[in-house]
């Protein structure tokens, strides 16, 4: 994952939107190349935004089919402000201690364990590289 | 536009999100097919959701191009319910006087006149057909 000042990308004054514990909407391509929707936790580690994803979810193979990705999040306290990533999934990563949708569960629910994991459930991390912004508010 | 049972495509017990003044995060695909999100308010007409677009945004180039669109929206009394549409643009009109546009004020902002018109804008309906819906919660 080479080095690259992400703060070049994500503007300066809409970086808060990442420490907050709003949804990002995530964009993805389907198997016929249509756009799908839907919202996540995330986290942001100052160079990828990160969410959790089972495998068995079509986002999973989306993103293993098409790395390109968008995501729209929406500032909790202004809903007239915005800030849209778009990216690349640049790599997955297991998550087979749940270490991350742990993590997640603290961050969104204030739960040292995720509650809704079910047996079978393998989780895997999603890290997609931030590439180009809009933003609005 | 073809007479056709909405109610078989957005399932019932989601239908209320419909209702509410939450944003729907709107994908679609940018000139090389790439996802590209971004929230927008909304109207449903039991048959459409519509949203209010200015000409100039990349959005309306997106649509005008590729019809195929996906949304999310969120319950806002409940961050892990949404609804998922996917659809098709079936159709854009014009908003010369900004009927809908002001409509769209009213109901998220309680004005009778959208406070952000520029001067120049020139705004467009955008009518979604649901054709496919994913949920949780």
């Amino acid at each position: 994952m080479a080095a690259r000042d992400q703060s070049r990308i994500i503007p300066e004054d809409y970086q808060d939107l990442l420490d907050t514990t709003a949804l990002v909407h995530v964009a993805t391509l389907g198997p016929q190349g249509e756009p799908q929707s839907n919202p996540v936790w995330f986290d942001w580690d100052g160079e990828h935004v990160k969410f959790s994803q089972t495998k068995t979810r079509q986002k999973y193979r989306n993103v293993m089919r098409e790395p390109k990705i968008a995501m729209s999040v929406v500032d909790p306290e202004n809903p007239y402000r915005y800030l849209e990533i778009r990216g690349t999934v640049e790599g997955i990563e297991e998550d087979p201690d749940n270490a991350f949708i742990n993590a997640m569960a603290r961050k969104y629910l204030g739960m040292d364990e995720y509650p809704y994991h079910q047996p079978g459930d393998e989780r895997v991390i999603v890290y997609v590289r931030p590439q180009h912004t809009t933003h609005m508010g």
